[in-house]
């Protein structure tokens, strides 16, 4: 179900962060394959075809399949918690941060759901070094977020009985976005956004609900 | 990351509605191989070796792996369908059926959560005429909680904008229990249960909310 336009998401230049261009390509080409067919129904074969190489030219990139999944995991995980982080400490209240934060963090996943899909269903498929990496970074992710419920708890914005289990709910909650979405349903990822930041605030207690 | 104890998910039979025993036996061997290689990476052959059998005695039982998907899909559904629909039809106010239809659909997916990322994730991978069938189990289920959701406006018992959107997230907050749950985390599946029935009361603006 992963055509260009679902693994782009709409971003202009989606993986601009990996050069050369021979590397973004492969790397492109192993999103869709993995989307496609799994981690493990995919070859470095199939992956090098895709993007119109030869095996040798994939090896000069990537040694093994599993440093692509590794880094695609790892460019997914920096990008979501730069969204939540740049949310967090902008200016505002904790109910316009944490707002940002979800209406961003599922913009995110349904506009680069391809990618998250991966990122989170095949994180198994990781070795135990780059697997470690990884969930110090979904610590990072989940600390983000707690961090900004903790404010709002402090504050007397937010009413909060499990601050702990409250940050793994929303989390969840914008991380399944990128199983559902679809661009052909009813909503935008903004108009999703939207109905999630107002539902999280709910969760969260938050006063004076911003109801206009 | 599969084990017996996961597949089962606590359940003393589960699969039971599966006969003859050397049917039931294949298909549990197939959630366990779907769940560490993927759909695409099993082959029947795996499936059979892991049961004990061979490939012919595999196809005494199912035609093709994705017959034994389409069965695992459908009984899934069917489990999910039954819990929601026994909540909504239960004694008591909308509250109390939300709140019961949240927590029994959490502890199902946090129980047999091996078997719900496998009818999540491999949806695509079904035929066309399997694929519309799932689907038409899917509008079931969201029609259950809608149900509850919508007696609730009607009684004032909740305050909810957009019960289309609200529904969606509710039942997504619950199936995504069963990609991060797992039993060496902090909490039972009853405590995510009753965690999530709370924060989905909230989410619904459900009045008098119940803190003890």
């Amino acid at each position: 179900m992963s055509t260009a336009e679902e693994t782009t998401g709409g971003e202009a230049e989606p993986w601009d962060e990996v050069t050369p261009d021979a590397a973004r390509r492969l790397l492109v080409a192993a999103v869709e394959a993995f989307a496609e067919r799994g981690y493990h129904a995919t070859t470095t074969r199939d992956i090098a075809g895709r993007a119109g190489m030869s095996p040798a030219a994939l090896y000069i990139h990537y040694k093994t399949k599993e440093e692509l999944l590794h880094r695609i995991s790892r460019i997914g995980h920096d990008k979501a918690l730069d969204i939540l982080r740049t949310a967090a400490q902008r200016e505002g209240s904790a109910k316009e941060r944490l707002a940002d934060a979800v209406s961003s963090f599922v913009r995110w996943h349904a506009g680069r759901r391809t990618t998250a899909r991966i990122v989170q269903y095949e994180l198994d498929a990781l070795g135990p070094d780059a697997r470690a990496e990884i969930v110090a970074l979904r610590r990072q992710v989940d600390a983000e977020v707690r961090g900004i419920i903790e404010d709002g708890v402090a504050a007397g914005e937010f009413d909060v009985l499990d601050v702990q289990g409250t940050t793994l709910a929303v989390l969840s909650l914008c991380i399944d976005v990128a199983r559902w979405f679809s661009v052909n349903g009813p909503r935008t990822p903004e108009e999703v956004g939207a109905l999630y930041a107002d539902l999280v605030l709910r969760m969260v207690g938050a006063k004076q609900p911003d109801r206009t």
